[in-house]
C-alpha cells in the first residue's frame, strides 16, 4: 500500500468544500488541514478531525502537506496566492481568466521552478476539460470548425451585474445554449456563430416594492457586454422563489467540432464533448483531484514548473497501475 | 520552418488512402512512400510522386521516414507486423483485439526498447479516444458507472458473419445504439446494461435467387455470439440497393459517464464523448496522425517503448506551439 497523497485546501467556499467531499471519493488521498483567512474557529468543516488554519501560518505546512489546492478567485485572489502558494507547495488551481493565463502560467513557472515544486493551473472544465478537447479536436480534425456552448448554468458575473441595478434586490442569471446553434454547429455548414447566436441569456429577478420593473429590465437587456448582444428573457419572481428554486448550482456545456476529411473535404465527422452538471463545484472539485495526483507524481518525477492541462499524460490522473489501465479500459 | 515529419504508410486499404489524404490536411507531414504486399505497379496511389514500395525494401527505408503508420488488420497482420517494423522505425497502430493488448503491448515494447524506437499502439477513436475519455472520467468521478456505446456504424465481422451463410449472396449489419438505453445512461440511476440492451443489429441482406429467406434471417437471428443476444432486424434488398445506399463508411458512438459526488451522491454529473462519422477510416487516419506527431516527439526526446494512447501529453498532438495552445484554446 503506497502512502497517501496528502491534500491541502486553501479556500473554503463552495469549490473547497466541494474538494473536502471528493477526497472522501479517493481512497488514495487525506485532507490534512483546511487554510482560511477568516477566523480558523468559525469554519465548520464536515469531519471534526480535520485542522483548520490560518492562512498566515501555511508555511508550518510546508513537509506535511503533497498537494495544496487553491480554491481562491480569479479575480483578485490566485494572481497573489498562486506564486505565493507555488514557492512553499505543489499546487493545483482554476484560474479561469483566460485573457490573463499566459500572464500568469509565466508567473507560476518562474517560482515553481525555482522552489521545485509542480503547478498544475487553470485546472476545471473551461478552462481544463474543454481546453483539452479544443485542442484535440483541433489536432485531429486540422480542417473544421470548433464551437464550444456554455450551459444550462449559473454565470455569477451576470448575476452579479443584474444584482447592481437599483431596484433589485436579488438576481439570478442563466446561460442557456441555443438548440437551433448546437444543430447548426453539427450540420456540417461550420457557420460563424457569435456567443449571443449561441446562447440565451434567462435572468430571475427579485424587485424591490414599488421598483420600476419595466426600467429593471429595459436596463438589464441593453446592458453592453453583457447582455445587449444577446436575446435576454427577465422574469420577476419572489423572493421565496429565488430562494426555493434557484439555489441549486448546475451547470453544463459543449465542445463541439465539425472536421471535413476525404479527397475533396466531402465527409463531416464530429467530434464532440459535453457534461451536465448538477453540482458545478463539486465536479470542478473532483477535476482539481485528479489532477492533483498528476502533479504530485510529476513532482516525485523532477518536473518541476507550471503545467496545464494540455501538458498531463491522462494516465497520471488515474489512481490504477498502467498495467491495470491497459487491461482495462484501454 | 523545422524540418517536416517524414511519414511511411504500410498497409494501403481503406485506412492506408485516408492516412494518405490526411497527410494533406497536416502541412508539417510529408509522406515518403506507401509499403504494400502486393506487387506495386498494381497500387493506384493519389499522388504520382509517392513511391509505392514492396514492402520486402522496407528495410532500406530506416532513415528515411520518422514514423511508420501501420494499416494492417489485428488479426494476423499486426501480431506479426508490428514487432517487425518497431524494430526499425517509430510506428503507429491501431491494434483493436482488447483482449490481447496486453501482450501485443509487452511484444512491441521489448523491441521498441531495443532498437530505440517509440511505438504507439491501439490508437484510433476504440481503442483509442474512447478509452482515454472512459479513464479519464473514471479518474474524475470515482463513483459512478460508465457506457459505451457503438454505432450507427457497420461492423464487419458481423457483415462477414452474415455473408458466409448459405444463400446469401452479401451483406451489411449497422450496429445501432438504443435511444432509451443512452436516456437510461444518463438517467443518474446508474442501472446495469448488457452490450445487447445497448444496441440494435439491423442487417441487409442479398439473398440469392430461390434461397429460402425464412431460413436465413432465422439463421442470423439465432446466430450465437453474434445476434442471438441482440435485438435483430433482417432486410432483404437487391444487389443495387446495397452497392447504392450501403458503400458509406459512417461510425459512431458514445462514452458517457454518470457521476455521483456530494455528501450522499445525490448529484448526478455526466461526462460524455461522443463521435458521429461520415468515413470512419477517414476519421480513425485522422487520430492516426496526430499521434504520429506525438511519437516523433517522444522519439526525438529519447523515450522508447511502448505507449498508449492514454500515456501521452496531449499537447504532443499538436503541431502549435506550447505558448500558442495556451493563450488560443485553453
Amino acid at each position: 500500500m503506497p502512502e497517501k497523497i496528502r491534500i491541502g485546501i486553501s479556500g473554503y467556499g463552495n469549490l473547497g468544500r466541494g474538494v473536502e467531499l471528493a477526497i472522501e471519493q479517493n481512497s488514495d488521498m487525506d485532507l490534512v488541514a483546511v487554510f482560511t483567512r477568516r477566523p480558523p474557529e468559525t469554519i465548520k468543516v464536515r469531519d471534526k478531525h480535520t485542522r483548520v488554519v490560518h492562512i498566515d501560518k501555511v508555511k508550518n505546512y510546508r513537509d506535511k502537506i503533497d498537494v495544496m489546492i487553491l480554491c481562491g478567485g480569479s479575480a483578485t485572489d490566485l494572481p497573489e496566492q498562486g506564486p505565493h502558494m507555488a514557492a512553499i507547495f505543489n499546487t493545483i488551481d482554476s484560474f479561469d481568466n483566460h485573457g490573463r493565463i499566459p500572464e500568469y502560467f509565466d508567473s507560476i513557472d518562474r517560482v515553481a521552478r525555482k522552489s521545485k515544486r509542480t503547478s498544475i493551473i487553470s485546472v476545471g472544465w473551461d478552462p481544463g476539460l474543454f481546453s483539452l478537447n479544443r485542442m484535440m479536436a483541433e489536432a485531429i480534425l486540422p480542417e473544421g470548425k470548433s464551437y464550444t456552448f456554455w450551459g444550462k448554468g449559473v454565470s455569477q458575473g451576470h448575476s452579479d451585474a443584474i444584482r447592481r441595478l437599483e431596484g433589485v434586490v436579488d438576481a439570478i442569471q442563466y446561460t442557456i445554449p441555443i438548440q437551433e446553434a448546437i444543430a447548426k454547429a453539427k450540420s456540417g455548414d461550420n457557420p460563424d456563430l457569435t456567443a449571443g447566436q449561441r446562447h440565451l441569456r434567462q435572468c430571475f429577478v427579485v424587485a424591490a416594492d414599488g421598483a420600476d420593473r419595466g426600467k429593471i429590465e429595459q436596463q438589464i437587456k441593453t446592458m453592453p457586454n453583457y447582455f445587449a448582444d444577446y436575446k435576454t428573457s427577465v422574469s420577476f419572481i419572489s423572493k421565496e422563489e429565488l430562494e426555493r428554486d434557484h439555489k441549486g448550482m448546475p451547470h453544463g456545456g459543449f465542445v463541439i467540432r465539425s472536421g471535413k476529411t476525404g479527397s475533396a473535404g466531402e465527409n463531416t465527422n464530429i467530434y464532440e464533448f459535453s457534461i451536465k452538471l448538477a453540482s458545478n463545484p463539486e465536479f470542478t472539485a473532483s477535476v482539481l483531484l485528479a489532477y492533483a495526483r498528476a502533479a504530485h507524481r510529476l513532482s516525485q518525477e523532477g518536473r518541476f514548473g507550471a503545467f496545464t492541462v494540455l501538458d498531463i499524460p491522462p494516465a497520471y490522473l488515474s489512481a490504477r497501475r498502467a498495467e491495470d489501465l491497459r487491461s482495462g479500459l484501454l
